[in-house]
This record gives structure tokens, C-alpha cells and sequence, in this order.
């Protein structure tokens, strides 16, 4: 074992089961036959091999388990390098054996196309999945914080900046905040879905010289268009054997929706801290507990949330490093892909999981928000204070005085209101002081915005 | 001087002189007043501050130099940690100064905003810039790639995979995949624009509570469009503080242009070998050369193409790091964006410049070309052999006579052609094989596909 | 201006003057001046060239700032791509101009080096300078820490895992464990002093060919041997233009350091976070304040800290990719290094001092961290409870009873000790179970430990 | 799959068998089971658990395959968030089970641990063990390197920087650079482990509280020193639970490592490539061949250790970032730890043996050197001859004329030698002159330089 995400232990928690069977060696080597299957068939159409052929082609490639004998394709790849010359071997040899007498099909397989066809297009097969899956948790995500922010819309809440206590907010604000950047992943996806669904077919160097030798007939394009057909991919304008962008922009659309997950679970273990403890991950017996300390309730999916998304982080500048492939094959960068792609994939879902989990089931203490607000005894809504006093007393007055009186607050421990209802500079009725140090008339836009948002999930 | 990029020596090679004025002190400063002017002038159209106030403080923040005493500001940005803070002080007490007896128009600046409102705001304006700047550059280089592709479209040189020769390509087909990804570019930028060029505004902690304490009017949000408007910038869906995708997004997209310039780099550098020499920088006297060593010419652009995109990668790294901030207000990693934007926006124009004029200028040399094409004695073209040969001689036992006389031919030192031509197995006339032994022969569908690239530059 | 660190108002925030003037263009041409100077006193010792010719050199190159026409360096370097050729050009200019009639003393310079020795033997002395900067930093972050450890190694707080309160601790035992951290810091200094400090000289290809042309005298070796020893740098095994593990672990030794910089940035942080405030940075007036919230008190340093030792952890590696230069020369890989290396010297040097002052003016709020042991009502020092009862209840008994009572406690907001006191199961005095409800009584070997640390100050 | 690397196709490229196996579950867990082992008979000599318990659950821990049912663990894990409570209550069960009537030993198991002493101990054990493979690695590299260096070290080869060709090297001299600088790998690693190889044990929060609970006894130390004897660690100065800077460290030399062998990949690549072919990867049938191109020779180790290097470099970095961990024990950047070490581990085995394996194998081919020292017709030995002819003739006389000779080479073809013989400016016999143009007369100190290197391998 290579991997803590292949552990038995711990496969469930730092990778995904559905994603993981994506990457696996089946998978992609069901791909690598699809393909041989999928260009059989567009050749046969355009009578470049026989259909005879291409049936028996097709049909050896439709089932990987009976067809693959996987110790021998390891020894092959082991020898050779690169396991798509085994696979092409045993397809071959089996469709051939499968052949009426005189006659090799096998032959007519591969026809064409080079090892790096195959493997980049199953890539971008694996990567189509592995959105889909994306996007299915982007959904579940999305649908919880639609939940939470319109169900806390007006809750009132501690804002903080720089860790300290600032003006209130609601929740709902909070959750809102973040909805948006979910949903402006789920515009990416659209954009990264047209770009790198696509297929590669270009022969050994690109120019697809075996099927057009001389470019004269353009059977070739023809070929090309008939495969990505029977493939569901988009036709490249040029084949993208080192044009690696596509590939580079995965990892980068997989490290900025990791990227909000980990702000979340990092917000969300601030929130749980024993002097905090406002919002809460899911409970479920023994999760996140400790046998001798009782009182401890550990923040354990915002824990794997957090590692798993600074994990992709650097793998993507790995894959970004991949862009830079020398000439029409790449010596070394494309194989970093070959390392980087399932991990950070796996781990993309992991993260996801933990996010929609935490995210379904989190609680939300009302009480304890109102119990923190209460700690800077009115200073929070200081700002509130002084603006309702400015048009009485004139802003800067007002300021000077509520700044000392916020002061004596801090150091005496009397409420803010209390010292503002017996300052001899006042003379507002007590209602009216204690509605200006209520934070919850102090959440300013909080709710209007978080409805802008709201607004926004119904029209995508 | 704390960084290579600002040296007086360095400066123009690995910063380029107009990205750094986009991220100097004076543009950013120039950009928060900018940001207080409109503002003001907001503000004023809806009768939130007066409009005396406010045309004063659009007259005094028409004029960075004027207004800004920077050894103050530096005091300032020191003792309290930002600079907002103290350009705002400034401000004040010169449209208090101007104003008349009994006015002191300076404390309406200012209202509702907070530091992040401003800072936020001016690096979008900043990448605003930074863009045009990168789009001028992605124009040139595509223009430059397009007319290599024309030129080009049709001159044999070797295709390389593994950096081994595989098979003949045409030049054109080597820049048209460039050309075609340069496009992709585009597309990008126009994808990013409309997601980063957005404004920030919201006050402490992005509620607008200064300006609608109780959300009961919607003055805040009035605002923000007005504001908006008057920088030319889009209103988002709600304040954006720590939910940092956009920033992060803007880092990748560079790493993604200069990815591909670092592939061109590289191919570059290899061509420019001693041994290879197809393919040069552009000739200038000294550049790049030794005064000992006449027989060198040294791929000084590719060089620091290939440092500045290495540089930009390990950064935008760092830049998806700063997505994960803490609550409303981030404590560290929002910072980590202030170091990183300028320097990522610097080396990445930097980087292109040196694309770009390697691009214009760069010397294709078809001799030498062709000189390599032989270097293999016919071997690069065996695959075209065999499948002429195929015809007559059926594909396996071609494959096999070609195979041996390839090994020949390389134990030998016999051109192929001689080797075919005297082999008793095959009857074609020596015309015959010539044809099937020439490169020229053999380019495949290079020129088709170099064409539907340079369509697409038509299209968009 | 390209990087914020050379900004006029960031400039002693994100970079430091000192190590700033260290990677200055005049300090790196003084030098370069430096290595010709000394190479020309070493080269007249073995009778290579004119004593005379020596002695105008180091007497041209003992004043940088007469002898550099520093537009002149920007042009030449401009044209050719490196400033070395423009220094040298310059100084035969003088040297010659100021050398007899019929002599040319100054063609005696820079005889059998190679642009790079100078360059990366200036880098050797530029990371010599940098390196004395950060032992100075070290000296004082352990020194603080010392008094620190000692003060406070029996002052109880609460130790915290996954940020929930787990059980006491000593500040002091906190700030030990920190204080060890920087102990090993200096170890690595030491051996990296040892491996990085040494000569680059080996002319253009690194075998001194130009000074022993067939290898039959070992001249080169001695000059070599004198060279080393006039810039006070080891003679390397060999030379090492493209063989960069010293540069690369240096890059690596400031991203250990600076990680440790983060932690207690990260911790303190933490600990000045409104809900908790046990520990706060240094206080001066303003110093992250704000003007409308007197609650508020930021931790101005430790963002600073947090976005430095960020950027650093990024741009070593880059500095990693570096280390895989082509052949003699590497084509790009090493001017990676031209762009890291200062950046990296001084952002390390700011976060180590936010870190020397944050931590010689931290004010520990021991009266808060009391208040924070009790929010759990005792249940942070039931371990201890339960292991006290298991002596009369046995251990099993105790556990489940213990348990029982804290979550009664979390429920009901009774304190543990007057749940234990009321228990039936229970017979012990109160007074008995006051000491084991105390954390004062529960702080293990934190001093023991403490003082372990404390010995091996001495010792170093 | 999560990981290619565990992949059965590919393990054995981009993973190693034996690094595999230790960081496999097993391994992992085993280490565990010593750690209780060990503990346990630590504390029954100083008489804290009962002789009786302490053999009773030695033994159970003796046999990790009898003892673990993994399916179970898996649960366990995924329910609590760690493996370790799963472990010990496996283990507690078995022990208790096997006790005599009345007694429950296994309740003595873990007596004042917690679950990161024992992760913590198993990665340091598991370290160890990768230390050692990467040792074995260096010493086979090592010892490849010494015999090429000894070798060829009088074999004449183009040295080459920029990637043009500069002065003649000897083959030798190039391997030598590499050899030096392993050595110094070797040096890191005695250092790395003398830091490295310590034991975690701290209990809850570190101050082993359970053990020693006010401090007044120092049984906690007495327990902890014999813990490290049992398991061949040493004591560390206090738990380093945060202060990951030893973690990060491996790391990092992980990184230095393998960026060395890319650097030696990288300079294969390019010696293998068609136009160049001086040192070739062993030659294996099939082995980086192509069936349709009998041409090719791909360098396919060299792939793997540039793409395995490459992700090497990236993994720790995330690994520096988990430095940053908070307070007493990290919530989420020591989970960056457990997906990281692993993968770094198994691709710098696999890197080093593909790196080996090159070396062992190596063809250099000296004919083909010879051929490439003349493709530029003498130019790369005109530094020898301008110094040659420097001493009749001047040496800015004989600069200017070699220049003008070799650019006349360079135009017309013709070798140098013959312009130098037919100029009327040199009156040098051609016998003498042919010695001032034959590479092997001008490869400097490339052999003494060597055999310095050589000298070093033997005081080690």
C-alpha cells in the first residue's frame, strides 16, 4: 500500500469509493477498450477495416474482465514502460484466436492511433465521471446552504474580522456568503466541461499520418469525427498531446471548490472551539469524542476537510508543472499527471463528502451566538450606538463619548448600556438606548443580501 | 530592494515597466481615492452625504500626488498595520483644510466603507488593468503564431515524442497547437472578467450596516449599484471578504498563460541545441552570446520564460492558499494576496513580453530541418514505408522486411532508401520509393489541422 | 514597482532594511567586485598575472559606487542577458584607462572565471549576510522565549486539542515546546553554514581549463585554493554551477524556520480572539486597532507572520524545481534562483521579526486563562478526577461515574466539584476533591519538561 | 484505487515493493501493537501496570495479523475519526479475554497515552525504515557513480551550457558533479537522523498528566525513558505533538534527493535524444521501444524519475504547511502528514531505483561524443587555440582573428583546423595546431577534479 486513500482503514474517509473505482485499473482499462471499440466501429463506417473485424473487435473490448489477464499486462507495462502496447497485445491475440481460419482481425485494431490517444482520452473519460460526481456533491452542498440561509437569514450572530469580535451579522449572511462561491463553481463547471471534454486522436505524432499519409484525402478528420461521436467528446481543433492546459485547469477548478470547503471547515472549527461553540458539526456517538475527556467534541470533518484540500492544493501546481512538455510528446511532465490526476480526484471527493455531511446535518446555536455577543458587553454594536447618538449629539461627539464609554465598559465590566443610560450626556429614554444595543437591529443588509443570493439558486 | 524584479538591472527583463506602474504605490493609492471619490459622489446622489462634501472630496482625490504624504502614510501603514487607515486621515484633514469656516466636509469620506472595501477594490482594478495588459500580449502572440502556422503550414520537420524523432510533422502543425491554445487563453480571460471585475463594498463585516442599520431600508444597496457604477464595475452577488475564489482564479489563469509559454520555452531551448539548431531566438548582436565563445548562441528569452513561469506557478499556489480565510475578515491569508498579486501579475507580463518578441522575430530553419529529418537515414518515415509496402507485400510481412532494414540501415550507416532499393523481396521502382521515403510525403493531416486552428482565429 | 516588499509603505512590514540591503544591486555588484579583486591578488600570488595588473584591479573594485555607471549595467545587461559581461566590460574600461601608456592592465581581469562563478559566489556571500540576519533573529526569539518558559512554567492554562479544551497545561511548557523548536533551528544553521558556504570557480564548463588547459599543472586548483581563501569561503569538491542542493536547502532551512514562525502566529492568533484573549501581541497605541469598534485589537504581527511564512513555503519550491538544471549550465532552472533567492531572504527576515517582537513584548493574561479553565466547570481536569476516585472506586467505576457527572455539568451548568461533592457515590472531603478539581494540581511534568528545555540553553 | 502508485499495473514503476510495505495498514499497525508492547513493559518495570498485564499484552501484541480484525477497524475509524481507539479497544478485549477469572489485564493497556504518541511513533518507525531503503538507494548510486567517474574520466565529451555547446568536459567530471553531491545526501541523512528518530509520548496534552499528575514525582520521564529504550528511539527534549519541523525535514530531504536524480534524468533525456546519443539508459528488449518505430529508444526511467521527482516536490510542500499546526494538538494540518508521508516515501524509492537501475546499466558511448565535439568544427576548443596562439601572437590579436576564423567555420563548413592552417597570420606547424584543436588536450582539470571527488568516497 502506497497510498493512506487505498488503506482499508481509511479509504471511506480520505478518498471516495464512487471516484475511486473511476481511477481504478479497471475503469481505465475499460476505457482504453471502449476506445479501441469505438474507433473500430468509426473505421469500419468508413470502410477503412473490415466490419467483420470491427465486430469482433468491438465485441472482445466489450467485456475488460473476461479480456484482461492482469498479471501479463503488468509484466508487459513493466517492460515496456507503458501498458497500452499489453493491452493492444492481448486484444489483438484474443480477437485473433477468435478469427475463422486465414483470418487475423486482431490486426485491424489500433488501427492508427498511438498510446497516448488511448490514454488521454480514457483520462478525459475518468475526468467526465469525476465531474459528475463533482457535481453531484456541489448540489447536495448547495441545496444544505440554501437551507441554512434562508432558515438563519435574521439569526443574529457575532461577525468577526481578524478573529475579533466586529459588528453582528446573521447566519444566514454566513451561509449565504458562501452559497454564492458555490454556485459560482458550478459556472466553472459548465466552462471546464466544454473545454476538456474532448478527445485525443492523433497518431504518433499528431498529424493522424497513417490513416491521410500525405493529407490528400482527409479520411483522417473523418475518422476523428466519427470516433469523438461514438465517444460522446468534442473534436479538438488540433490534437493536444503537449497542450496540457485542459488537464492543468482540472486540478485548478478542483483546488478553488476545495479551496471554499476548506474555508468552511476552517470557519467551522473556530466555531466549535470550546470558548466559541456556536455552530457544530453533525453529532453521532463516539464521532470526534474522546474516552477520558468527556467533554471534548472534536472537529473531525473539518479535520480531514481541511488536509485533504491543502493536499490537492499542491498537487494542482504539480499538475501545472505538467504544462511544460517538450515537443510532441512529453518526456516525464505528461507522466505527472498520471500520478497527480486520480489523487487529487479522490481526494476532491473526499473533501466534498465531508463538506455536504458537515454541511446536512451542522447545528446551529442560537443560544450560544446570543451568549457571545453578550462577551464585549455592547461594544459590538458600539458603531450602532454612536451613529443612533450622532443625530443628537453630533457624530463626533458622539464618538468621543461612546469610545470612552466602551473603554470603562472593557475595564469595569459594566454593560455598555448600563454606563450609556447613567451618562449625564444622554438623555434618551432606556427603550430607546437598549434598542440601539440590540444586536439584532444592528445586522444592517444582512438579510436583504442573503435573499439576492437565495434569488440566484432559482434562476440557474 | 527586496526583490530581483525591482532592480534597476533586472527590472526589464523579469518585470515589465507598465505591470509595475499598474502596482506601485502611486496606481494603488491612486485607486483608493478613485474608490472614496465615487463614493462621495454616490453618496451624494442619494442625498446620504451633501454635495458640497462630496464634490470636495472628489476635487482633493483627483490628485494622488497632491494630496499623499507618503513618509506619513508609511508611519502610519506601520503604526497601525494598514494604509487605508492613514490615506483616509489624510484625506480628512485636506477637505477639512478646504472647507469652509465651520464645515468640515472631510468627515463624510469615507462613510460606511471599510479598509477591505478599498483594498479589495483598488487589486481589482489593479487585475483589471493587468488584464489589458495580458490580452495586448495574448494578441500579439496569437498574430504572430498565425502567421508562423500560414508560413509554415507545409515545411517538413521531425516530430519528436520522448524527445526521439517518431515521424515527420509540419512546422505550421507545431505552432498551430500553440496557436489553437493561445486561443483557449482567450477564452479564459473573457470567462475570468466577468467573474473578477467586481466591486467591494460592505462595511465591517459586509453588512452595510453603517448606512442601513436595521435592513429596513435598502440605502446600502442603492449605494453599492451607484458606486459600482461610477468605477465601471460589476455589483456582486454579496460581499466577497473571505470568499477569495475570484483572486485565486485570476493566479491560475496566469499559471495557465504562462504554462504555455513555458512549453514554447522549452521546445525553443531544445531546438536552439547545438546539435538540433532548427528553430532560433531572434538574432541580436551580443544578446545572448559569449565574448569567448563565438560558436554560442544562448536561448536567453526561453530562459527567463522558463524562471518567471516557474516562479508564477509555485505563487499561485500560495494565492490558492489565501482562499481559506477565517470568518469575515481573514488573519493572514488575505495578505498573503498582497505580496502575491503584484509579483504574479509582473513575472507574468514579463514572461509574455519575452514570448512574444521570441514569437516575432523567432528564425525557422527549414535547412536544418531537413538535415535532421535525415539524421535517421529514412528510419522516420519507416511507418510510411510499411504501410506503402503493406499494399503489395500484405502489412505483417512489410512490417518485418522494414523493421530489419531500419536496424540495418542504423547498424550500417545505408540510407533505408538504398536499402529498400536493393532488397530482393521488393519490386517497386526507386521513384516509387523515393516518394514513400521522403517527409514531405508523410506530414499526414499537419496542413488540414493547421488550417482549422487558423479558421477559428477568423471566427472569434 | 513590481514587488509590495519594495514598496515605500510596506517595505519594513514585508521585507527588512538590513537583509533588504543585502540583496540590493549594489551589494551584489560589490560582490562581484569582491570575487575580481580577490581573484586578481590570487592570481598574482601564483604569478598568473601582473601584480601591478592585481593591484590597479582591487584597487578599481574597492569602490563600487565610482566604478558602476549603473544605466550603462542596465543597457549591457539588457543586450546581453546577464550583468556580468557589463560589470567586467566596465572595470577593464577603468582599470585600463588608469593603467601606463602601452599597458592594459585591466585585461588582466575576470581571467579564466565564468559569469556564473561570479554570480553564484556573490549569491554564497549575499546567503552568508542573510544567515547572520536570522541567527540574530534566532538569538532573540529564544532568548524572549527563555524568560518566557521560566516565568511562566507553572502557569496554568488550558491545553487544547483539535481546539477544544483537553486538559492543563503550563504557558511555559507552550512556550518550551516552541523554545526546542528554535534550539534545533540553530543546529541547522550550523550544518548548513557548513555546506553552503563555499566558492563557485571553475570558468566555463567548471574544469578550469583556461588556467590548466590539459589538467597537466594543478594551477588551477591553486588559484582555486587562494581564491577560497580571500573571500573566506570552503573550497567545494567540485564545482557546482548546475548541482544546487546547498541553494535549494537553504530555501528549505528558511521555510522550517519560518513554518515555526507560523505555528505561534496561528497560536497567538488563537489565543487574542475575543472569546478567549489569554495572550495578546505587544501593545502600542493604534497598533491594529480600528477607530470605530474600541473592542477590537488585531494581531497585526501574526497576520504578518501568517502571510510571509505562506509565501516562503511556496517560493522554496520553486527554488526545489531549480535544482534540475540541464548539463554544465542550467537554461532557465537557475535564474528560478535569481528571482527566490532574495525574495525568500527577506521574507524571512520580517517574519522572524514580527516574531522577536510579538514575542519580547507578549503580554500573558494569566487572570483570563484562569476564566477559561473554568468554562468547562471542571469537566478539562476530569482525567485527573477520575484517576484521584479510581484509587478508592476503582478505575472502571470511576470512569463511568465521572463521565456521568460532566455531562450532567454541560447540561445543567453545575460545577463538576459541587456535583462530586453532592454524589452519594462519592465519600471523599471536600476539601480532597477541591485539589483534584484544580488544574493548578493537574499540570504534569509541564515544569519538569520546561526545565529539561531551559538545560539545553545552557548547554548550547 | 485512489493511487495509481498502488495500481498493479504500475506500482512497481511509481512505487517500490518494500517502501510499500512499510507504510502499508499492517506496518502501520504493528507499530502501533510495539508501542503498547513496549509501553507496557515499561511501566510494569517501574512497577505502574502489573508484571502479569505487561506480558499478557506483549504478547497479544506479538501478532498483528491474530489480533486485528480489520473490517472491524475500518468501522471503528470511521466512526470515531482515528484508528487508534480501535486498536487498543481490540486489544483490550483480547487481553481481557485471556485473563485469569476476576482480573481484566487488558484495561492496563495504554495506561497514560494518547492517540498521537502512538501515530506519531509508528511514522518515526516508519521513517526509519524508508531511511534506511533510501540509504541502500544512495549507497548503489553511489557506487555506480564512482565507477563511471573513475572510468571515464579521461573521456572527452562536449560540455555544454545554455544547451549550446561550450568547452570539452570529461564524461567522468560529469558523473564526479553527481557523486559529490550524493555524498552530501549522505551527510543529511546522518544528520536527518540523529534529529529525526525520536519518540512521541506526552499523553492527552503532552505533560504525560496520567503518569505524573501534579509533577512532584518524575515517574512520567523514568516511564518515558524506557519506552525510547524499548523502541530504539531517542527521548526528545518535550512531545513535540505542533512542532512538526522534524516531519517537514524528511521531507524536504526527500525532495533534495530525488531532485538530484531528476537533475541526472533531465541530462539523460537530452544525451538521449536522436541527434545527440552519447549515454543511453540500459538497453533491454522492448524496453522504451516502439513496435511501428524502430527508431526509437525513449528514455523511460528517466520519465519516471522526472514525473515521480516532480509530484516529490510538490507533496512537501504541503507538508511544510502542516507545520502550522495549532496549540497542542493540530486540528487538520497534522492530517496532511498521513496522506503525504506515505506517497513521499514510495516515490522517492521508486525514484532512487529507477536512478540506479540507469546508472548500473549505463551505455556511454564515446564514439558519439567524439563525432558531436565536432559538429561546430573546432569552435568549442577556441578558447584553447585564442589562448594558444595568445602567446605569439598577443591575446587580443589572437582573440579578434579566432573569432573571425570560427564565423567562417561556422558559414562555409570548413573545420577550423584548415582556416588556422591556411591563415597568413599563423605561422604555428599543423601539427601543433591540430593539438591546440583536439578536445582531449583541453579537458582542463577535469580528471584531477574528478579524483578529488573519488578521494572523498573512500575517507567516508
Amino acid at each position: 500500500m502506497s497510498s493512506v486513500q487505498d488503506s482499508v482503514i481509511f479509504r471511506n474517509i480520505l478518498s471516495h469509493p464512487l471516484t475511486a473505482e473511476v481511477w481504478s485499473d479497471r475503469t481505465r482499462t475499460k476505457y482504453y477498450l471502449e476506445f479501441e471499440a469505438a474507433l473500430a466501429k468509426a473505421q469500419a463506417r468508413l470502410s477503412i477495416i473490415p466490419q467483420d473485424a470491427a465486430d469482433a473487435i468491438a465485441n472482445a473490448c466489450s467485456d475488460v474482465d473476461n479480456l484482461i489477464d492482469w498479471d501479463l499486462l503488468r509484466q508487459q507495462t513493466e517492460s515496456i514502460g507503458y501498458p497500452i502496447l499489453g493491452v493492444v497485445k492481448q486484444l489483438v491475440a484474443r480477437v485473433n484466436k477468435q478469427s475463422p481460419a486465414g483470418e487475423k482481425w486482431g490486426e485491424w485494431s489500433h488501427w492508427g492511433a498511438t498510446t497516448q490517444d488511448l490514454t488521454d482520452t480514457a483520462s478525459v473519460l475518468q475526468i467526465r465521471d469525476t465531474l459528475t460526481m463533482i457535481e453531484q456533491f456541489l448540489d447536495r452542498i448547495i441545496s444544505a446552504l440554501r437551507d441554512l440561509s434562508e432558515k438563519h437569514k435574521a439569526t443574529p450572530m457575532a461577525g468577526r474580522s481578524n478573529l475579533q469580535q466586529a459588528v453582528p451579522i446573521s447566519a444566514g449572511f454566513k451561509f449565504a456568503r458562501l452559497l454564492a462561491t458555490f454556485l459560482r463553481h458550478k459556472d466553472r463547471l459548465k466552462e471546464l466541461r466544454q473545454r476538456v471534454l474532448v478527445l485525443e486522436f492523433g497518431g504518433a505524432a499528431g498529424t493522424l499520418a497513417t490513416l491521410s499519409p500525405d493529407g490528400s484525402d482527409d479520411v483522417g478528420l473523418q475518422c476523428e469525427a466519427e470516433l469523438a461521436k461514438e465517444l460522446g467528446l468534442e473534436v479538438p481543433d488540433i490534437p493536444w498531446h503537449t497542450e496540457r492546459d485542459r488537464i492543468a485547469e482540472f486540478g485548478f477548478f478542483c483546488t478553488l471548490v476545495t479551496g471554499t470547503c476548506a474555508k468552511f471547515g476552517l470557519d467551522l472549527k473556530l466555531e466549535m472551539q470550546t470558548e466559541v461553540n456556536e455552530i457544530r458539526e453533525p453529532y453521532a456517538p463516539h464521532r470526534g469524542s474522546s474516552s477520558t475527556m468527556p467533554q471534548k467534541r472534536n472537529p473531525i470533518g473539518s479535520v480531514y476537510i481541511t488536509a485533504t484540500a491543502a493536499t490537492v492544493r499542491q498537487l494542482s501546481a504539480a499538475l501545472s508543472e505538467s504544462m511544460v512538455g517538450d515537443h510532441e510528446r512529453a518526456t516525464g511532465p505528461w507522466e505527472i499527471e498520471w500520478i497527480v490526476l486520480p489523487q487529487i480526484s479522490t481526494l476532491t471527493s473526499a473533501c466534498l463528502r465531508h463538506t455536504a455531511e458537515n454541511l446536512e446535518g451542522l447545528e446551529v446555536d442560537e443560544d450560544n451566538m446570543k451568549r457571545n455577543l453578550d462577551i464585549t458587553k455592547g461594544a459590538i454594536v458600539s458603531e450602532a450606538v454612536m451613529m443612533g447618538l450622532g443625530a443628537t449629539l453630533g457624530r463626533s461627539r458622539a464618538h468621543d463619548l461612546v469610545y470612552d464609554l466602551c473603554r470603562e465598559s472593557n475595564v469595569s465590566g459594566k454593560p455598555l448600556l448600563d454606563l450609556l443610560d447613567g451618562s449625564q450626556d444622554i438623555d434618551l429614554p432606556r427603550k430607546e438606548l437598549e434598542r440601539l444595543c440590540s444586536a439584532q437591529n444592528y445586522l444592517g443588509l444582512s438579510e436583504k443580501m442573503t435573499d439576492r443570493v437565495l434569488a440566484l439558486c432559482k434562476e440557474r
